[in-house]
Order: structure tokens, then sequence, then C-alpha cells
């Protein structure tokens, strides 16, 4: 198995209810990467920042199992950087700062070595930049996941729908699928979308769960843990998207099946994300308290 | 066992993206009534309508076991008539008329034979007349369930805090269950709301499923079907308790475990409820329906 991860890695400033952070680690790939490094052994980074980013921050994913020969550092240029504020009911957020730096001119290299990567998650970026990606590989990965957004639907439509064409699974959360499929209704949402090329699709609705629609009208939902402090949701859909893949990977299965294991993981690794700022809480779950966690998802739906 | 209800008997008048009705059949106790007897063979039914309502709907109720020498019938006054309008996305609804006719001196008069019944619903209704009923009762029922909205904690929210003090179960949407606690996150604000007389607490949150709340901190979350129509939510919570009341009557068993049950058994009579106009659907869901819904919900989250 080899697990390659594409996305960004960025400085983020948060302000939540409970505090703010000026300046610290952030960005789709770190999340995916670092919840990722719960299930397989070694990961693949292709991102990019500027010569400001800490080298303690590229020790940290080094340490999180993701491997940064694929990180390119540019010199004489910024990190991106995103500044968030979330207001009470955490599902809802303003955006108070977005400088692209780095990400105005990436363009994603992957090294020779990656090119044949079986696993491939594509978190989110400009569309045509994923597709440079899936461009470049020597060989059809076993699995590819992307993940996107809204501001890409508004800007980019063309390019997403070609990139989506490309990959067997999509994540996207609830209002995302609305407007990618013009339907309200989440189910006519997933038919639509699945139509356009992903086999498979993931709905995230942050504390509401997650839907994941298969094959064949097949639908399996994976609840959010009611937790008594959510305190960062920043990052929470892609360590669902890094657990989600990352156990994928481990267990080398691609089935429905084991993609509804899959989600559970994900969900649990996404539990943990959201109780610290940023990917604190990410540096250290042990495997008992990994093992506690997805019980109790499973005691939260259990009914004989 | 003996399951006695109440709670309104109404006129609704329904607007939904998908069609109109001007005049029909609606009211917390009809849903609570007509869906609970699905599972019980007698269901007493207390509440007041105006010598405008229709026999016909007296002998539907009556056909699905609602029992209704406890309806009074006011003559010379007019039916409580409540008009709403949903939306596209069908979570909001804007009243646009309530006519409370003869809700508005409502003294709900228990029968002899029904005061010593073993479980009770109240329905929502002013609290105060809630309270009227449990006064009423020579035996305090295994299991009271009370459901309320905010309307009564905005205007009688003493009275409210009173018969919470009386009840075992309490029903309430999730924002209905922030605004009661003053808390934001649901797992805080159930705690406050046990704290105030309930011991068990559901909260609906509609589409996204249901939690319930138990002593001694155990939470259990029932899943909504994704359906890929939802033709009208009205009545969609009443018919939840009502399966909820109706499931545990009929099994005898108010453990925490046997709750679970009966929230799967909910969460399966709201998904019919919503499928046609007001009751309509509820009137005709054969046995083999009823099993296979069921059976789609265990599917929808099973994962081995």
């Amino acid at each position: 198995m080899s697990l390659l991860v594409v996305g960004t890695v960025a400085f983020d400033g948060l302000e939540t209810p409970f505090g703010v952070r000026e300046r610290i680690l952030g960005g789709s790939a770190t999340y995916i990467g670092m919840s990722a490094g719960y299930f397989v052994e070694r990961i693949n980074l292709v991102s990019v920042v500027g010569d400001d980013f800490p080298q303690a921050h590229i020790d940290l994913l080094n340490a999180h199992k993701v491997h940064t020969e694929g990180l390119q550092v540019i010199e004489g240029e910024k990190t991106f950087f995103w500044k968030g504020k979330y207001h009470m009911d955490m599902n809802s957020r303003d955006t108070l700062d977005t400088q692209l730096n780095v990400l105005e001119h990436f363009d994603p290299i992957i090294p020779e070595s990656y090119k044949d990567c079986e696993y491939l998650m594509l978190g989110n970026l400009v569309p045509a930049i994923q597709m440079r990606v899936l461009e470049q590989l020597t060989t059809r990965p076993k699995l590819v996941v992307l993940d996107t957004m809204n501001l890409w639907m508004d800007v980019a439509l063309e390019d997403l729908k070609k990139v989506l064409k490309k990959v067997d699974v999509l994540t996207i959360n609830d209002e995302e699928a609305r407007q990618l499929s013009g339907e309200h209704n989440l189910v006519q949402a997933a038919k639509a979308i699945q139509a356009m090329g992903p086999q498979t699709l993931i709905i995230k609705k942050g504390e509401h769960g997650a839907l994941l629609f298969g094959p064949e009208g097949q639908i399996f939902f994976a609840p959010a843990l009611p937790l008594a402090e959510v305190f960062d949701p920043t990052g929470a859909g892609d360590t669902f998207a890094g657990g989600f893949i990352g156990y994928l990977a481990q267990t080398k299965d691609t089935s429905f099946d084991n993609m509804k294991r899959a989600l559970m993981y994900a969900a649990t690794m996404a539990s943990f994300c959201v109780e610290k700022f940023g990917p604190e809480r990410l540096e250290h779950i042990s495997d008992a308290e990994l093992a506690e966690r997805r019980a109790q998802f499973t005691q939260l739906i259990h009914v004989h």
C-alpha cells in the first residue's frame, strides 16, 4: 500500500468562542496526513509552503508519518494563510482573511517514487491543480478520493466537473452537495452527483454525522458523537477524510462494506479533532483512546 | 397496559412546495394516537373540538384504535385551526394563521376509567393544562411523556418548569432544548434539562435524527432515514412521539434499552408520516411495510 496526499499546508488564524490562535499549523493536507498516520505507516505528501514555514512544523508532520520530500518550499514567498472566526453554534464561520501566497502559482510536482501510488487523497485545491496531479501518475490508483468546496463550484465549475469524472469518491458537505447538484433533497443530490463521475459520495453534515452513498443506491450513515465540548471545528472535515482513506489503505479493501467501517473511523478521528485548537489534539491520541472512542460510536447506535 | 393521550385535535391548513391543503385533520393527539395505534390495541384520547368537526374524522380516529369518549365536542364553537407554510428546505416553516377557538377555554376532563392509565402521553398544550391532567389521575402512571414547544418557554416558563418536575420523558427539538436550558451544546443542554425533572430527554433533530439522553449520562442516537421525497413534515414529531410511547406500552418495558428500541420505531413511524400530506400516510401502513422500513433503519447504520 502507498498513500499519496495532495492538499494545502498552511498557517491558520482562528477565533472561536473559546479563544484565539494567531498563526498555527493548518491546511487540508496537514489534517488529512496527521489523521491517516493513525492507520498507515507512511503518508507521501505533495504540497507547497513559503520560506517562512518553520522546521518545527515539518518535524511535526514527519513525526506523524507524513513524509515531506514532495513539500515544495518556495524561497522568497510566504505560506498560504487563512483566518476565520467561528460563532457560538460552531457550524457557521466567517473567513476574515485569505492570503493565497505560494498557492497562487502552485504546480504540484509528484516525485517519481510517488507516481504509482495505490491510494490518492486529493484535498481541497483548485480543481485544475487536482487534475494536474492525476495527469502525472503512471498507474491509475486503486482509489482516488477528492475533496472540494463551494468556491470552486462558483468559479471553476467546468474544471471541477472534469476532475470529478476521474475520481472514485467525492467528499463534500451538505450545502455543497445541494449547490453542485441543484437538488435540495440529499438523496436526489447524491444521485445527480454520482452521475457526474464518482461512484461513491460522502456527504459530511458536521455535528449531524455523515452519509455514504454507494453504487446501486446503497446508503450508510455514520453519526457524529455528541460531545459536551466542541472547541474548534477547523480541520474536522479533513481529519474525517484522512481517517477514511487511512483506514481503507490500511485494510487494502475498497468494498462498500469496508467503506462503512472506514466512515466510522473517519467520524472517530473527527471527534478528536474538534476537542482542541487546530491539529493539536491529533498530535497525541493513544491506541487505547482511539479504540475507546471508536467503541463509543458503536455504543451510540447500538440497539438489540 | 392502558395508554392515555392528551393533546390537540385540529384542522390544519398546509402549504408545502408540493401542494396545498385548506383544512385537513391535524393536531398533536391525532398524530400521536394514529401512530401509537400501530403498536397497541387501544388509545384513550382526551381532547376538544368544536361542532364543526366532522363525524368522518372521528370515525377515522376510531378506526385507528383511538377511542374518543374523552373527546369533548363544544356546541357553538369552532375547532382549533392552524395554518402553516413550509419552504423548500422543509426544516423551517411560517405560521400563517392560528385560531385557538375551543382551545382557549379547554379544561381536560379525564373520564373515570382513564384515571388509572399506565402510560400517559401529554402532547403539546399549555403547560397548565398538562398539569391539570396529571392532577386528575388516581394513580401515578408507569411512564409520563411530555411534549412542549418554544412558545410555552416564552409565555409560560414557570408553569412548564412545574409540570416538568412530574414527567419521566420530555421530547423537544434541538432549538427548544437550547432555549429551555440556555446551553448551546446539546450534551450540556440535556444535562441541564434532566436536572429540571425528566430523567430521560429526547431531542428531535428532524432530518438529522434524534438523541435519547438517559440517566447516568447514557446517550443513544436514532438516525432519520434519508428519503428521496419529503412531502410534508407536519406531524412528524408527534408521530415520532406516538411510535415511542406506543412501542413502550406494547412491550411494557420502560428500561433505557427498550427506550432505544422504541426510538427506532419512533423514527420509523416519522419516516412514513412525511411521505404524504398531514396524517394521510398514517392511514394505511401495512405490517410488511412497517417491518421493511424498520429493517431499512437497521441497514442504514449496520457495520460489522
